[in-house]
């Protein structure tokens, strides 16, 4: 192509966090111009927040739909390409189907959808427009976590046998949604997150972690989830047992109430011949044991890489990068596999998480919800 | 007292892991004095053993039985004080009730005994005898354990939310015990092991660990175990949901065939007020978050410690004390509360594992037997 | 401002290192947007580089006068503001020279110049033209570097007695230059170069990060430089003594055939009441010592932080910014202070690197240099 | 030989910290009995010291000399095989001749002597009594720094190019002297210190690991000494430059007012095909980079060891050692020659730190001070 793609979003207004999160991981790359948004429902809010922005106000609209329909009769050379959603959960279903139904590609934040059922009707939906959707399963991006999926896919590991995985935060220790912490308020509440509170939030992160890495579905769970913030009813912690399809086991911890952690993210995984250990909060190393040889450190750029870790290096070895850029990494498999449909070329394999990333999340929220309920009874996925 | 103690020894014949080990924990701090031992059932292995430890003839026995008959009736001067047990668990029980009933106290190896109904019956002599007992749960010997307990009973955590604990090694990977390894081949059998495999071995660390330094009891447990290894019956692998007694929740991850793995025991616990974690294989720190302040890391002989963490660090700070020191410090409060009971005198708070320990361990590795067997239904431990 | 600033680039076409990373961290924070570039002085190069930028060929210019002064004659609503310099050091005067004279302000990569002498006529001309001028000493960008500055700037550490800077690399271990790898070619030529091979390429990022973070003068250095690659005329490694102009001392480590290293980059300073260590592999940590508690480990928006690290940090606590968001500070910076510019208002402390900093950094190497071929005497650095 | 061995002390009363280091060091490993003590001139605490140690009224003397002679008198199968003597600097030497010249083999704690004359004569003392002569550089006991010395001596790391040694404490930070503290008072005074106060006490620690490990000497150094705290005479602290006997280079670090330091001792050796890295504070891991590989880490018992790491770890992999153990390997192979001795037999490479490493440290030491005198010039050590 020879020109940038246009992005329009949908949330993100001025103050939002993860709004910020997209704009900046849509622009490192350089593929992306932000040309549009509905960044709240809020119009002033809405232009105040274009205008920081560098929009124009023609451009900045009080809800997705008007600009939907809008952008939609705009000239091909300035209309926008696809949506970016980033508003609470409950917001993903609307703006998705409607984007799409109108000729435009999404990307997506995570938890998919408010419900298993949207994410059901979001995948026929997709299936009927043809549409590109991607889901910033951000974690996924990094090149160490790439390294990890590509020593397990190659079999250096062998066969799988016992995974760790904790997804760990401490934001919610106290009652901070009663001070009128903006991301607190709708994270806690089940009308905008769902039937999961952490498990939504980040639990859906460690599940897509686990199944990429691995490259292995979890079949069954047994979930023993906690309420520890005063007046809350939606779960902030939880221990979760494992059994992968392939007969290996493992445990899975989340918390937003584990006092002093920050985005404590991390997964071990054990298999016959070898095993791997990667942390979120320092991405630029990948551990591994060997049964016959000593530990091995890799890092992004260095040695002895994997094609598919070095391709979404950026910098060379011993130059940290870090949230922003694996977040990136998806908008740039995003973009590319965009701008090749655009110019009616094939991407093999576009490694970024789709619907079907989606509609497994989902599928995890409502077993380990179950799970639990039935006092941590063994409960499929699907 | 103006002399040392006077220790014998069963089991420990030379190439013995554990036996060296209490032998070596003993001498550090210049308190034991290592006098007769039943080496070997070997007779000639028994008097090789001795001999390499520079013992005369005369106190190298055949069986744990002559030992304590012959050593009963040597003159008060010469005559051992205590018994050391180090042998297989199996072995545990006899020549500690046997030691107990003519007149000797007594250091044993855990878990206590190969069976629950045995830890009951060893507490039902204890308590006849009125002799002591240590039961070397050693990691609660390290000055950074000491200091996480203190911290907790002191209430500087708060209510204790969430707990993590993991031990993990990978040593049982592989068939080793085909091989004809020693330290493998009793472990792995049920007739010298009892009903738990690496439940017995290191799972009763990791239990006795979080007890003891949180100060509540586990409650109830699910457990998941994994027999991994071929031709194996007993677990080497498994994965818990703990909750305690406070409503606290957790995880306990256990492994003999973590690859890579060598003996990372380490345990995360989070309260209301603060959070800590420590790790073995780093034991000479304790990291702790805080509410308000920023993560501080506590070091043996450090600044602002519990005197209970103090007391237990024999060198100043920055000069690493290991897996030895830990294990010496339940030998050195074990001998302190020795002398001072032939001394008349009495000690508030001798501060050593003992037999009410080795009944929990017990305990616990029936219960998560139990509840694996019923498909990981919640089991109290009791 | 209503709109983006403009950025034009001169170097950086397909294949270069640092012109990537200027355009990726002048991107990130969507203030800027390139339009313009004489990306190699191969015309059909910089057109091939443009376009994989997605710009037009008439912004794609065969060498930076071409386009200094194409654009120059563009409508204000078209032209360029600012240039971005990513060229070998012998490639940073003339242009910037060139276009703070025809009414541009300069983005320049370090060492500043090839000469002290064109550093001097450098600074002179900002006098004169009143220009803005960033030096892009990227390491200071880091929230936990600007946290280091402000414990000392505050106090907090004492008076400053001691500090151990190293810089480390082991890309030119064995001889790349002649296997024509680009960035090891100029970097050993003197001719592109300068006088300072390791000195000028990372020693001047670790004289600056010393003077930045202590915000005290290095008075003089003992210099004991290295050639360790085959041919080589410029020293690939170096062993430094300090003298700050407070009587604090210290060591200075740089090394470009540390084999293994990546980018070992990092610091320790310690002052009569407490101590400080940042390593920039590891960005997000500051650790800290007191003289009377505990380690304290900062982290980007954790707790506790000066507003200078507040003011940094883009994302929460726990996710990890890297080498990217520290150099897209100083773009940040610069353009908020070119906008602020534009707009006649005044910035107190606009916080980037300036011409200061680059004559700061040529007299360094000079000092170096002489020191070394006077067998390592103590030199001012002036 | 079929009993152990007898050791006698010279200091180390009571509240003495390196004696009571060497007392569990040399116990450890059951080959070494305390048997009497020249615990302290005062002749009513030297028995107070020896009844805390269990020993008899009559083995406690009141000075080195009279322990000496009478030990000399005593019954060969009751008299002391060897001293220890853990006195301040000054009061090395004398003991130490005298227990040489009555036929007693001598372990001497570091720096050798109070002067380099003195060091000359025990040199002549040893060569003419043919003794057997110990110096405790701890240090080198660890397992991981016989791996790191044997991956050098069999040419792993191919030709070194550049060394980095620091050893950095914090506990003069403040004036500790002036408060009674007893092990400052004697270190900060150049009668019982010589004319090196950390350079002796610590220097020659990381001079002699340096050599130790690369097989290399020190060639020249240039030294900038610092004396930070009120009212000393003696280095505090220092920052040298090294040059090798082969051309590499080097920096060494040394303070006692690195606020916040414990006891940081730490070695990175860079060579033309592989590097390493060991920490003192974390002892049980050897961090090693190579040209073609990624990391490896090595760890005691681990993978891939050489037999001279190997042969000094006692316990499995993960189960750390400590500062104890890796003294008491000097005295374990101290013993274990001295036994070979006793029993007419000859021990290849006995492996402990003798005369040779106390002159190297005294030359070390002149060389240094010499050089600060003369504004760091270069100087030899010889």
């Amino acid at each position: 192509m020879t020109r940038k793609l246009r992005m329009g979003m949908i949330g993100g207004g001025i103050g939002s966090f993860i709004g910020d999160v997209h704009r900046k991981a849509a622009a490192i790359d350089g593929m992306i111009d932000l040309v549009c948004g509905a960044f709240s429902s809020d119009a002033e809010k809405s232009k105040q927040s274009g205008k920081a922005l560098f929009l124009n106000d023609d451009r900045c609209y009080t809800d997705f739909k008007e600009m939907i329909l809008t952008e939609k009769q705009l000239p091909e050379d300035k209309r926008m390409d696809f949506v970016a959603i980033v508003t609470p959960n409950h917001m993903h279903f609307e703006p998705a189907k409607m984007a799409l139904e109108n000729g435009f590609h999404v990307v997506c934040d995570k938890p998919m959808t408010l419900t298993l059922d949207e994410a059901l009707e979001l995948e026929a939906i997709l299936k009927r427009t043809g549409k590109l959707f991607a889901l910033t399963h951000n974690y996924t991006g990094h090149p160490m976590v790439k390294q990890a999926k590509a020593l397990i896919t190659n079999g250096d590991l062998g066969k799988i046998r016992k995974i760790q995985v904790q997804y760990l935060q401490g934001w919610l220790s106290t009652s901070v949604e009663k001070t009128g912490q903006k991301q607190a308020s709708w994270r806690i509440d089940p009308k905008r997150s769902g039937i999961g509170g952490a498990l939504g939030d980040i639990g859906t992160h460690a599940e897509n972690l686990v199944e990429y890495i691995t490259g292995l579905k979890i079949d069954e769970i047994a979930a023993d989830l906690g309420v520890f913030g005063e007046d809350r009813v939606l779960d902030d912690d939880g221990n979760l047992l494992l059994r992968m399809e392939n007969g290996a086991k493992g445990t899975m911890s989340i918390s937003q109430i584990a006092l002093g952690e920050e985005n404590n993210l991390a997964i071990k995984v054990y298999g016959e011949k070898g095993s791997l250990e990667w942390h979120q909060e320092n991405p630029n190393q990948l551990i591994t044991h060997w049964l016959e040889n000593p530990v091995k450190v890799f890092t992004p750029n260095g040695n002895d890489l994997y094609p598919e870790a070095i391709n979404v290096s950026r910098i060379p070895a011993g130059h940290p990068e870090g949230y922003l850029e694996a977040f990136a990494t998806i908008y740039k498999n995003f973009a590319t596999h965009l701008m090749a449909v655009k110019n009616n070329k094939t991407i093999e394999n576009p490694d970024y998480p789709t619907v079907n990333d989606g509609v497994r999340g989902m599928q995890f929220i409502y077993a380990a919800v179950a799970s639990n309920q039935d006092n941590s009874t063994w409960t499929k996925i699907k």
